[in-house]
């Protein structure tokens, strides 16, 4: 189980120094929409830059022109780029094709999809799929990933070396209860970087993770 | 109707070049999506400085972080922002307070939302909605808006004042045989900007716009 760190709503100074902080602990970087909404693609380039040794994820949530932002993701360095589940077929499909040519991976961010829109993305077998949780629905309404309540979609059960991730609200107490499911990748954000101590949280979430 | 000028795929500077050289003839400029992402929201703070007599419209497409992202665009200078449809209700509620107490407008995209969504959407009355087909629709299903399917979808006609915006290879000759709709903003890209003599196309379309 890899363990993403997502940096949001900080600068660019300000997340590398967050990830530094705890970069022993997590596997991959996340680049968060916001930075890259606020600071443009040199975001992921500085992050690139800075931590040459993890995987970097561009959460560039795509939606359309995919060829021409998944393609200035992956050359700013970025491993993994995201694209919207409820974006149409076609923009997902450049998306993948793109990811393929320049041997990087695609993660489909499955946040408000139907379940009929998550059945055609069962197709995408070599993507990860993100069962999300979003930053307004926790804030807002409250949800977050509760253990108990988590299930794969049916669809996606059928693909073989399924790779999932999760993310809203993760923190180690999920981890610590997490049994059934095996996520390739648990995305964690403020349960780290607005943590009192984050390099003791980020050991512990890894602790956890390792166990797995 | 208004024109807006979609500027995508470019430098910051030549986006600026390009809206320079038909600016008499548009009234919306638009800050794509593109140069938010690649520019960051610098792009829309120099557009804005450029162009302080235009509505300024930042494609942002938001699906989450709605208050941030929001926020951000509407200090940058932007007066019209856009959501995704497909985004969670709680993210498109926050993109509409923040708009209210900004006096500033929210254009909802309706790229690829269900008809389910749309009536959900038909309570923001106060919202521009786009009916959008995307680029890579465009690009590589052949797609485009024609006049001849267009049909403002059923539970937005409920709203008192409806307005309405038009995306997605919009040319002269689609003004020209438009009749039955009458949308509020019309949103220009590639038929100016990659035009021989983008002058000459700018000022066409407005002319047919006046007709209206």
């Amino acid at each position: 189980m890899n363990i993403q760190l997502a940096l949001d709503r900080l600068t660019i100074k300000e997340a590398i120094l967050n990830a530094n902080k705890v970069k022993k602990y997590v596997d991959w970087i996340e680049v968060g929409t916001s930075l890259i909404k606020e600071f443009g693609i040199k975001s992921v380039k500085e992050i690139r830059k800075a931590f040459p040794e993890k995987i970097i994820l561009a959460d560039v949530k795509t939606f359309d022109n995919a060829k021409y932002e998944f393609t200035m993701c992956f050359e700013a360095g970025a491993d993994v780029a995201t694209v919207m589940g409820t974006a149409p077929k076609v923009s997902i499909d450049i998306c993948m094709e793109v990811a393929r040519e320049s041997g990087r991976k695609v993660m489909i961010d499955l946040l408000n999809t139907s379940d009929e829109k998550i059945k055609e993305l069962s197709v995408y077998e070599d993507a990860i799929f993100c069962m999300h949780i979003s930053k307004d629905l926790q804030e807002v309404i409250g949800e977050k990933q509760e253990v108990s309540k988590i299930k794969v979609p049916e669809p996606l059960t059928k693909i073989k070396d399924l790779k999932i991730a999760i993310a809203g609200g993760i923190t180690s107490e999920f981890l610590e209860n997490l049994k059934d499911i095996h996520p390739y990748v648990v995305i964690v954000g403020s349960a780290i970087t607005k943590s009192n101590n984050p390099e003791l949280e980020a050991k512990k979430i890894k602790e956890l993770a390792n166990r797995r």
